[in-house]
């Protein structure tokens, strides 16, 4: 067998056979395939596409090509749950002690954020103690005990998938349907869960700009878990517009535990939706079952209990969520004025998570270090009627410096009109 | 400027800057742009293809990447030939020799044979006593005084077409035509002809699978040769048969040498439009008084006297283009019976060259010896009426052990019928 030839299969439109795609798994991990012919393969499929047997042939190598995650102590309980990635998305935060109070046990690794998005191992770690490494026997315990544990990325999962995304990050083939979902799903199975819910986002402030390219890439990555013999389901979300109001470590945190007092709004909608989504599936609750027992979770205290014995599991001071004074304090706050009057048509999400970032929240390159009280809390979002002159947004950081830059770029992430914009819907459908 | 995204525009269809193709080109050559990107960048091209300007940029920077040969010492008398590869094409040999007589200067850098195609350069070392290297004075005198000098490439001519080509062959994307039309005309121009004709095969022995991709490809190197001052036109000829009958080095040279001789037939009506075309656009002659004088050349035995001249000039034994048993002879024939009665209606041109190849007659790898007396002499050609075990061809070798999978081969090459085929024309247009 040889790769020159499955690239000009795959070049001429041909289905590639399963020995061919371990094959050339097998090879590009083992070093034995070379980076040139894996990345003029990647670009063909870009071009061409693969089927879902191919996708899932492809995920289930990439899965295989390193260590994989045993949650089979935890049975059929055993939850995940995975975002594209979007501005301001701290639903983890919010969805883990959810499903925890209610029997899930969510073992999650978390990535660090790069670029425009933040990680949830980075939100976690603006809560002074927390500690994202745990040993294997304590990460195991606190599952069982308290329901979730939440560590950043460590041993060999995936190399292949490791591998690939960064040269596909350095040849432009990243926006590839089939690639996204073998990367993204080779990830969780590898990690373990049995019942898995995926937070497709569309928009501008995510991978995916369109509502159908979402719905395609959902699609594909249900197809792939369900021949894997897991439990998964997609909500395709509109990221249109930053999720909540708070963007930034500290400030995401204070805001999940708002929701998770009882605070109403578009965070706590979406939040539900996927805790509920991912209690059907582990526990096999009706839908309206599933909702309801969130709703109490909320309500009662008893997510919020949860998050406070999480936190103080891992190290973290509990008290920072109740006296946010605790929590990293930026020596700057200033507030973005209205240049004009009008509606806010559309906001930039991604501009404003870029913003965020030369603020100090995010890294722009790995090595880069994060300012965890940095940030942006939305006064005004998509939709609302403004008066020149009235607070948009305040940004918070710790070098008065970087204040310019990111006012900036914040405004040039806002379009303005005289009539009021029709209002997207925050959730466009659930495949499963 | 960031290859990434020169990838991306170019995936999206977009035109690149001069700028832009210059920074890749440089950077290819000096390593700081690596193989991966380029061969996303060359899967990219095979897709969305490249403007004529595009290509006349990339080439002009491929042949700037390094050494150029300075011809002007011959002014508007110097030549070249270029074919785009073809299973017994032993055109040069021929055509070199007449152009030379007729006041041409032809400085000739070719290469070595690969795969199912010979290389000039070994069909002139099959004469005993050849000598493919001189002395830059000598190759310079030579080509004064005797009009024509055929050496091994040498020097660092076009370094990042060298390169590109390499990583094409391994990643699918030989068959572009903007990146076959570059790679061509940037040693072409670096090899510094001021008149340049193109012999563009299109058939199963050629690159060019269909005469509509062959009338592309033809196109696109003349417009590039004329954006860059020289004087060129291309041949769209038919290589859907072996040219002439013998394949194999010595036996090519034995079947030139009966051309310059006078020999007639489809070899000579080639070889004639070849040169005239070459001798009009250096002289500026019309094409009939070009013709004319080819004819002439060939009838007087002046090409052929001119021939033995050039051998002779580079140490070759010039008594062997008159005794052929000088020249290096097999130790095995074997005559192919044809297994049934009809017309051959087709004969795989790529086959029947890689046929002669597993007789010994050219190389799979680089380092494989040739032996110089092997190779096929056709004595049916397509549209030939055969009798059932009447003798197809004649297989030469050293080694008998090579017979049987050279005849099985050569046997699956060919497709019969009870009608003659229609009759293809030998050369399809001109291209000027």
């Amino acid at each position: 067998m040889r790769m020159v030839d499955i690239i000009a299969k795959k070049r001429d439109g041909g289905v590639l056979t399963d020995e061919e795609i371990r094959f050339l798994i097998r090879g590009y991990t083992d070093g034995s395939i070379p980076d040139y012919q894996m990345a003029a393969w990647a670009m063909a499929v870009y071009f061409k596409g693969m089927t879902d047997h191919e996708t899932a042939v492809l995920t289930d190598a990439m899965m295989h090509s390193g260590d994989t995650v045993d949650l089979r102590c935890f049975g059929h309980l055993s939850v995940d749950k995975h975002s594209t990635g979007g501005v301001g998305d701290k639903t983890t935060l919010i969805v883990a002690p959810i499903v925890a109070a209610l029997g899930g046990k969510l073992a999650k690794m978390s990535g660090r954020g790069l670029g425009h998005t933040g990680g949830t191992v980075d939100k976690l770690e603006s809560i002074p103690g927390f500690r994202a490494t745990l040993s294997p026997e304590a990460f195991e315990r606190q599952v069982q005990d308290i329901g979730v544990a939440v560590i950043g990325q460590s041993g060999n999962l995936t190399p292949a998938d490791k591998k690939l995304y960064a040269l596909r990050d350095v040849t432009a083939t990243i926006d590839s349907i089939p690639l996204i979902a073998s990367s993204v799903m080779s990830k969780k199975l590898a990690a373990g869960a049995q019942s898995i819910v995926l937070d497709v986002k569309c928009g501008s402030g995510a991978f995916m700009k369109t509502e159908a390219d979402g719905k395609k890439l959902a699609e594909k990555m249900v197809a792939i878990g369900k021949a894997c013999g897991r439990s998964v389901a997609a909500l395709i979300t509109n990221m249109d517009i930053p999720l909540g109001n708070n963007v930034g470590n500290a400030l995401e945190v204070m805001e999940a535990v708002e929701v998770l007092k009882g605070k109403r709004g578009d965070l706590r909608e979406i939040c539900t939706a996927l805790a509920s989504t991912l209690l059907s599936l582990c526990h096999g609750w009706s839908h309206a079952d599933a909702v309801h027992a969130v709703n109490e979770a909320l309500d009662s205290g008893l997510a919020f209990r949860t998050m406070e014995a999480w936190i103080a599991a891992q190290g973290g001071d509990a008290k920072a969520l109740t006296d946010f004074s605790l929590l990293p304090q930026a020596a700057v706050c200033h507030g973005v004025k209205a240049p004009r009057s009008g509606y806010l048509r559309h906001m930039d999400a991604e501009k404003v998570g870029i913003s965020s970032s030369l603020l100090g929240a995010g890294r722009m390159k790995k090595e880069d270090p994060i300012d965890y009280a940095a940030g942006i809390v939305l006064e005004k979002k998509t939709g609302d009627h403004v008066e020149a002159g009235e607070t948009l947004a305040w940004l918070y950081t710790n070098e008065e410096r970087r204040i310019r830059g990111a006012e900036d770029l914040f405004l040039s992430a806002l379009e303005w009109g005289e009539a009021a914009p029709a209002k997207a819907p925050l959730i466009y459908e659930i495949v499963r």
